[in-house]
């Protein structure tokens, strides 16, 4: 194993199968595996996902006591005020996609975004990485692919949703990607 | 001032001034009056109403340093799957009322129930006290007392809404009142 070569694996606190497969496309592109681990996820009530993610990041980084990543995620609907918002994955638990379609029957103003906020805590603190796709909420759901809110969101510059995308596809408009790609950028540099 | 006086003013850490006047409705009933306190209300994600009263309560505690009083509510909506339950604030800050009214239309089904839990934290660690209260969603928004989802919940045993009551009507039935007699009852039993 060459120096350096053992921290090319970022370790990502979550039990979504699907995040990891979005980050893996990213990270894979800059040189980094990504591995999900088990750990406390301790997450804290705030409309900020940057302030909830960072301390989630902590917190696993100090139960770890290795660098973590750690993403947070909502959809903000601008009809709705913004719901579900960093409550998303709640929302969708419950109401879930016919609960937001009902919620906008008849609504003719559909615009949302998905942001996406990964932070990475280390020796270094926590650094964060946030990545915004504006798109509409679609009349109805479409797709299988993805997870979550996806088969009723339509990024800007597409007329599909992403759960009618494969993850290329989708990671070339997502918040996710777009996030990680930041992330990328920074170990990059970091290793320069 | 008599011994002990000094400690029969409850401290609540919350901005809401009607939950202050529901608690001094039932508080001064057993002798202690209740003030409402200015502190960071740091709330976690949870399911568990407890879980996030008694974090919230632990932290004002540590950074007051003086015995305080957190209350945590929410509305849980069987039809819904428990929507919103413990992000009922956020859900009315959001969709609010007309949106819940919103996803039960045309659903026969629409009982629920409000759920209320008062965490007391001091030197003796945290303290709990839940009270619930069954009911249904009404049809329509109804009254204009109370906060919250007030104009939309009907209890067992009443035809009007709790934004319908006055305070002391409210308290013959409601959570909040419930879980401050249990509070009130634990207060007695130490000071005899």
């Amino acid at each position: 194993m060459k120096r350096g070569e053992e921290s090319r694996v970022i370790l990502f606190a979550t039990q979504n199968m699907h995040k990891v497969e979005e980050l893996r496309a990213v990270l894979g592109s800059c040189g980094y595996s990504v591995e999900p681990v088990d750990t406390p996820k301790v997450e804290i009530q705030s409309s900020s996902l940057e302030t909830i993610a960072a301390y989630a990041a902590i917190i696993a980084y100090n139960h770890l006591g290795k660098p973590v990543v750690v993403e947070d995620a909502g959809l903000f609907i601008d009809a709705l005020k913004g719901f579900p918002g960093p409550y998303s994955s709640y929302v969708y638990r419950t109401i879930g996609v016919q609960g937001i379609l009902r919620l906008l029957e008849g609504v003719s103003e559909r615009t949302a975004y998905f942001k996406s906020v990964i932070a990475y805590a280390g020796p270094w603190g926590v650094e964060l990485f946030t990545g915004i796709v504006r798109g509409r909420i679609a009349e109805e759901a479409r797709g299988s692919q993805g997870f979550g809110f996806d088969p009723i969101f339509v990024p800007e510059g597409s007329s599909k949703t992403f759960a009618e995308m494969s993850i290329e596809e989708k990671n070339l408009y997502s918040h996710r990607a777009r996030a990680a790609s930041k992330l990328c950028e920074w170990l990059t540099e970091r290793t320069l």
